[in-house]
């Protein structure tokens, strides 16, 4: 077999149905976030970012910058090594006694992202529980599912946010075997959220462990910012709480929180725990540092919802198709790949607005969007001219505007 | 089921069986490695980490804290999203550059982690193109064997380091069908190195792709430092180079690379890679300035490996049973779990020297061991007290030295 020509011929298919991937080259501007340099044609241009999942800003954090400074300078640049073989570091034992804490919960464990904390906290569970039975969201992320998968555990899978369709699958498996529901709080493409409560409700009456991926969610709910079940008084109800701290912790990394021996039994059975090296120190500071403004700084949180209504509100008004999420995500419904990518352009090319098209395989085939992240950073000036911009694009290119697309359907 | 105690319950059967790991907690002392801090009980003990995967005690390099330190002024912590998302900085796109021509080959990649570079680069090829029939060296890291696992194509092991093995699976195999087979260049744990040419050979002869995890070389073998591959003059038949930058390199992070069109098939349908956060772009930069020194300073190369086989040679003169590796690392056999913890356990409490006990699974049930890796760090009176403290702990737990391992066979 010619794998060259392969590998070409199925990039060549990309391309032709207008989902071929080009990167934005941004080189980010510490203090001055939300706007950033974009690298071009060996030119760079001044942008402002309105699609960033450092939903707070918290990357640029003085305090958090300062930590990092410190632990580099203290402990130097890697961990070296994987968490048993001399890659633990004080950082990661501090760190891992905050993420605990900042969920309620006995204990917590690092993965090196979040996505590897999916990936291995479920395959681990589904693969070594006997007779295991993972309910999973319809939607949720790929690492939930790819983890899911992998531990070839059977698998069912219900309705989207359905407790009832929940229920119904529940009740229909076998009384004695173990069980587990599998969701997201905050749903990343959508903007939707979980009804948790009732999940919970039906998880407990037929036995099952919940498993509930804050990632979307850490900083931005809850009083002290750990996520939607610490905000509806829920976290004692969900057995694994997980998440990341690549977004609005503004750093890189994974973690679980959940009881000791839940921990232990993730740390001791998890193939991409074990076997990775461990986070370097100073990431582990930064994170540090980053989760300890966040539970002291609830008005970061207040202002982050106005942004986002604001701005969810202004574009409405104008008739630009938002959808009427409930949470930070303004999804902004453009319906086909090559017209939502073309609007991105021309936002980047002619108003320098950064907004990535979100197509297939992160949404499905014909719900293509471009998805706005107002972050506290974004003033009303950077607003007036996202408004005005996307008006005028969908202009320029003829996109359906709301009362267009709803007479559509 | 009550999961609590199932969890809990497998925990204690670890616990009997002298399997459960106890993470030492450590303090890297940047500017003083191997030296680090030893946590414990509340209070902090020097000690000298022999056992540390920054085999060339980069992470502490005043090249690469620079860099770190002027990427985290300038970009802040994080990178913000996913690569396609807001994620892409101009220093992931300067590495993946540097990447490439460091491993002489048109493109490259990176990852959150060399495990989830071999994860998602092998189970994405294995699902994804049809019929592919996947050889693995019996001995590959558990990243490899999750990623092939994964990615539910037919596969075949061959026996551990053995071409004539590999041919004899291959010649078995229906002619027209794609093929790729996988190895590693440094084993890690028993210190050997793959006949790279001869696999070649025999991939050729079948008409397979090769994937080579150059993860345990990288930086310290071949003129610049690539790998194996680099110093046996074999990087062009190599289909895809994999390597990690948390071990030499001293930092954290993964990569392939391999052609343009590989390399783009890879980032277009790799899902570890489309849905995970990017690394940040202070780690980016921090990668970019270590392998450009490593790539100037052959001199690192010539010293690591005289300190690893001057204390190879001392170990064995005085009796202690090294594993006769070719290459850094230094395989001391105890043969028992729980001995291997005790005599790994005095070296700490008693003689201020962290080697960390193998035990299953990371190797096999009986082959227990501590792994030694000397650094150009390990001055020689650190090797004299290294050598002297082995013995003195090899006496006092009565554990077989070499010719007695030997006649017990
Ligand atoms: C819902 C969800 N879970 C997990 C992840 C993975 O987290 P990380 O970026 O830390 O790998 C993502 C996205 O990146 C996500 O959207
Ligand atoms: C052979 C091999 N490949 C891959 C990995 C994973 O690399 P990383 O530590 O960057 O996840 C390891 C160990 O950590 C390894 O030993």
């Amino acid at each position: 077999m010619d794998y060259e020509h392969y590998f070409s011929k199925r990039i060549a298919d990309l391309k032709a149905e207008g989902r071929y991937r080009v990167f934005a080259d941004l080189e980010r501007i510490c203090g001055r976030f939300p706007v950033a340099l974009n690298h071009r044609d060996g030119k760079t241009v001044e942008v402002v970012v309105w699609c960033s999942n450092d939903y707070l800003g918290m990357g640029q954090r003085p305090e958090v910058i300062a930590a990092t400074h410190e632990a580099l300078d203290r402990c130097g640049a890697g961990a070296g090594g994987t968490r048993n073989i001399s890659g633990t570091n004080h950082y990661h034992v501090l760190l891992e006694e905050e993420m605990a804490d900042f969920n309620a919960k006995e204990s917590a464990l690092l993965f090196t992202s979040g996505y590897v904390a999916n990936q291995t906290v479920l395959s681990t569970l589904g693969a070594t529980i006997p007779g295991c039975i993972i309910f999973s969201d319809e939607l949720n992320h790929n690492s939930m599912i790819e983890g899911i998968r992998h531990g070839r555990s059977p698998k069912q899978i219900f309705r989207h946010n359905d407790a009832q369709d929940l229920e119904r699958l529940l009740a229909a498996a076998p009384k004695d075997a173990p069980k587990l529901v599998a969701f997201e709080s905050v749903y990343s493409m959508d903007g939707d959220i979980a009804p948790i409560a009732e999940i919970c409700d039906v998880a407990e009456k037929y036995g099952a462990m919940t498993y509930l991926d804050e990632v979307h969610a850490v900083g931005m709910y809850g009083e002290q910012g750990s996520g939607v079940a610490e905000r509806d008084g829920l976290r004692d109800r969900i057995t694994i709480i997980q998440g990341t701290m690549a977004k609005a912790i503004g750093v890189v990394g994974g973690y679980i929180a959940a009881s000791n021996a839940c921990v232990d039994y993730a740390r001791s059975f998890g193939p991409g725990f074990i076997f990775s090296s461990s986070m370097p120190p100073a990431t582990a500071a930064a994170c540090l540092a980053s989760v300890q403004y966040l539970r002291k700084h609830p008005e970061l949180r207040v202002k982050h919802q106005e942004r986002a209504a604001t701005c969810k509100r202004r574009l409405s008004e104008r008739g630009i198709p938002v959808l009427p999420s409930v949470s930070h995500i303004i999804p902004v419904m453009v319906g086909n790949a090559s017209l939502c990518k073309q609007a991105s352009d021309l936002l980047l090319s002619d108003y320098n607005i950064y907004v990535q098209p979100i197509n297939y395989p992160t949404v499905p085939v014909g719900t293509e969007r471009l998805r706005i992240t107002p972050t506290p950073l974004h003033d009303d000036s950077m607003m007036d001219h996202l408004i005005e911009s996307f008006c005028a694009v969908w202009d320029r290119l003829g996109i359906a505007k709301a009362q267009e697309q709803k007479a559509a359907e």
